[in-house]
């Protein structure tokens, strides 16, 4: 990581496009393009300001590559804080081919995947949560996901994080005070406020972490597990939730063993909807094995979606189910009443769990349930600004702080000497500090941007 | 085509890439663009001069959907010479659809395929054939074709035919003025003037059709046929041209029927090599359907190789498959003496054709073929300047164009009147007109601007 004097090109755009981009960074970038560029106006490039566009050609000793337009960026005020180019050209592969090895001729060096971030990142342009924004924001697909990366991006994270830091450099502030005094008695009145600031720390850290599991639901998709009796229309249901076209049949009853995963949007969030063999009780081993697949997904699942059947079912069989789902209570859970279009007007057992009538198979009421599943992951948390934590590299960093500081406040009742309980913060401050990178290494580094793409 | 004063908003670039681009061009883009774009600057968008880039956020009212750079484009000075506005945003489909569709809601309208340079046409910053030479540059996949195009787009064809136009233009003028002296018995001498001049562009006009072939070839892919006895290594010869992760295989003699096409490129000129069924006389009705379509192959490509086995065939059996094949002067014909590592040094039969040594098995002297077919096909006349054609388009109107001249000629010698010719020269002209857009419909245009991809 400590080649970044030179200047990179990539090519930044998609294949197929009317245009493409080729990006170039570096002290010589704006020279280099210059070797090859002969602007229309024929002033030369060197002089450009930054923020200015420049029609001409590229070329190739005599011969015209492409008709181009040049933006100049001038340092610090550029992607990666150093001089930059980039060129605008038709969009075809074999033009930005010629554009990158022509430049690559004239001294700069090909990009390797997220080497512009990691150069933003080192001119201290943004830290590394970030810039793994940056890679989620690409990766996003939908509103929550995005909405997810920009809160990251604009430093939502960051900024929650920095106040956590300036909380335990406090506490390291207030265990020096004691080694100061250690001599003179004054130590049981610091420790009881160096106690509850330990706890406030950890609480917010708690916070933090638990944001994870709805940040990761959002990257990943909500996992919602269909469960229910042999029959009771739950691959319909599957189908008619992620469409058509994605849908397979399931016809003969205690046939799905192993769980079918589909995703889809619903409300700008992604759901991962996962079919499971029917519940029921049976002797057939591999039916069994089944069976206790679709409880393990039910067990992750953040939404649990419970089929039955409107015809068949009664309330204490219902109840019976849903006893034998074994839920936790964070878990939500929604009985669907299925196959309505059988019944007619039919009285529905009543019990005392949230339920939606609908028929599956002619959609009837879907819309309802597409509603309630956009309500019941709080996507309105998302916008009201709180910060989630959603890479599992921070929740594991969170984690471990998390950790330290219960060693931390262990230590302090059992009268740990102060030295000891500093080097403990100080783990925790370095565990934060690893999130946004204010703690940093080449191996951490060369990870994280090797998932990136070149170009970025 | 009559919306041009509305302002169109498109995706400019491929999916996948770090960046993608928006591009947004007419009377309102400006405008459009400021109601949902904060300038990090503060400074108002509707303020800034063509050719600057701004840094700013696009927002959805309290929003932040990205942090982008818009480039503002003055008129004229923009490809479609309008107002225009490039958005540079993170390459994720999810963000470009929405900026797109913030836009549309601010009031631009989605492009159609082509109608931004459908635009730069109509405000004459291109004609027709170099509008139509965007399109082959953006599709261009090897240095000929790229060339081919970059010609095309710089008014090669455009100014042959300017030249052609005026000669017209010169004939009809003499027509006129035989008119005007109709009553005065002067027309002899000036019909020979005419003549004259008519046999001279109908020269000018054949001149570039015949460009037509090779143009077309350097577009499609140069046709090399492949033909020869059975098992003389015609497979073994496409598979080691092409690639070996290309190839298939045929090892049962007389079982390839059908031609198979593979396309390489060789020295930045696309060959499309056909490989034919094994050339011999059969009783086998299928076979000998098989072997028509070699020789109709054969027939129609530029260059043919003729696979011979060195080991087996006489130069007086060699001269008769050459004789079989009946190829045209026009034609390119090379005898690939084949199977070399199985002769050891053996005298070669001695015949009157180039013939190249080679071993398509082991590879050997392939790089000698590759050599000889690079120098076939007359990539220099391209680089050297000569105007070429390569639209099917342009070279009808050619024809037509021909046509009416032809019937010009033999009218001015079986003494046609000087109205009727006139009318001739003026079809001619129209022809010629419907090339580069000086005369044209609404129909011509929406069907070449159809196959532009959309952002172009």
């Amino acid at each position: 990581m400590n080649r970044d004097s030179d200047t990179i090109v990539a090519p930044a755009t998609g294949r197929g496009g009317a245009i493409a981009v080729v990006r170039v960074s570096g002290g010589d970038a704006v020279g280099i393009v210059e070797g090859v560029f002969a602007a229309r106006s024929r002033r030369p490039l060197s002089g450009a300001a930054g923020y200015t566009v420049h029609l001409g050609d590229i070329r190739d000793g005599a011969e015209i590559v492409d008709e181009v337009l040049v933006t100049v960026f001038r340092s610090p005020h550029s992607y990666t804080g150093e001089d930059a180019v980039e060129i605008s050209c038709h969009g075809s592969p074999y033009i930005e081919n010629r554009i990158v090895q022509l430049l690559i001729s004239g001294g700069a060096r090909a990009a390797t995947p997220g080497e512009f971030t990691v150069r933003a990142f080192l001119a201290g342009k943004l830290d590394l949560a970030q810039a793994e924004a940056v890679a989620d924001l690409i990766a996003s697909s939908g509103r929550a996901q995005h909405s997810l990366a920009m809160k990251q991006l604009r430093g939502g994270v960051s900024s929650a994080l920095a106040g956590l830091r300036e909380e335990l450099t406090e506490l390291a502030a207030l265990l020096e005070l004691e080694l100061d005094f250690s001599e003179e008695d004054v130590e049981f009145a610091s420790r009881e406020r160096m106690e509850a600031l330990a706890v406030r720390i950890a609480g917010e850290l708690d916070v933090l972490a638990s944001s994870f599991t709805l940040g990761n639901a959002i990257r990943e998709g909500v996992p919602v597990a269909i469960v229910g009796r042999p029959n009771a229309g739950k691959s319909t249901l599957l189908n008619a939730l992620v469409g058509d076209d994605r849908a397979m049949t399931s016809e003969i009853a205690g046939t799905t063993r192993d769980r079918i995963e589909e995703m889809a949007n619903i409300g700008g969030v992604g759901f991962r909807f996962i079919d499971t063999a029917g519940l029921r009780d049976t002797d057939d081993v591999l039916e069994r094995m089944g069976i206790d697949r679709a409880l393990e997904a039910a067990a992750k699942a953040h939404i649990v979606l419970l089929v039955v059947d409107a015809s068949l079912d009664s309330a204490a069989d219902i109840e019976r189910q849903i006893a034998g789902l074994d839920l936790r209570p964070d878990q939500r859970l929604c009985v669907i009443v299925n196959k309505i279009d059988k019944v007619d007007n039919r009285p529905l057992p009543i019990f005392g769990y949230r339920y939606l009538k609908l028929s599956a198979k002619t959609g009837e009421h879907l819309d309802v349930l597409r509603e309630w599943l956009s309500e019941a992951v709080d996507a309105g948390a998302l916008e009201a600004g709180s910060a989630v934590v959603s890479g599992a590299r921070h929740y594991e960093a969170l984690m471990r702080a998390r950790e330290a500081l219960d060693r931390v406040s262990g230590g302090l009742s059992s009268g740990m000497p102060a030295d000891l309980l500093a080097e403990e913060v100080r783990e925790a401050l370095h565990h934060l500090g690893l999130i946004t990178g204010a703690v940093t290494s080449d191996d951490l580094l060369g990870t994280i941007f090797s998932k990136f793409c070149i170009g970025k």
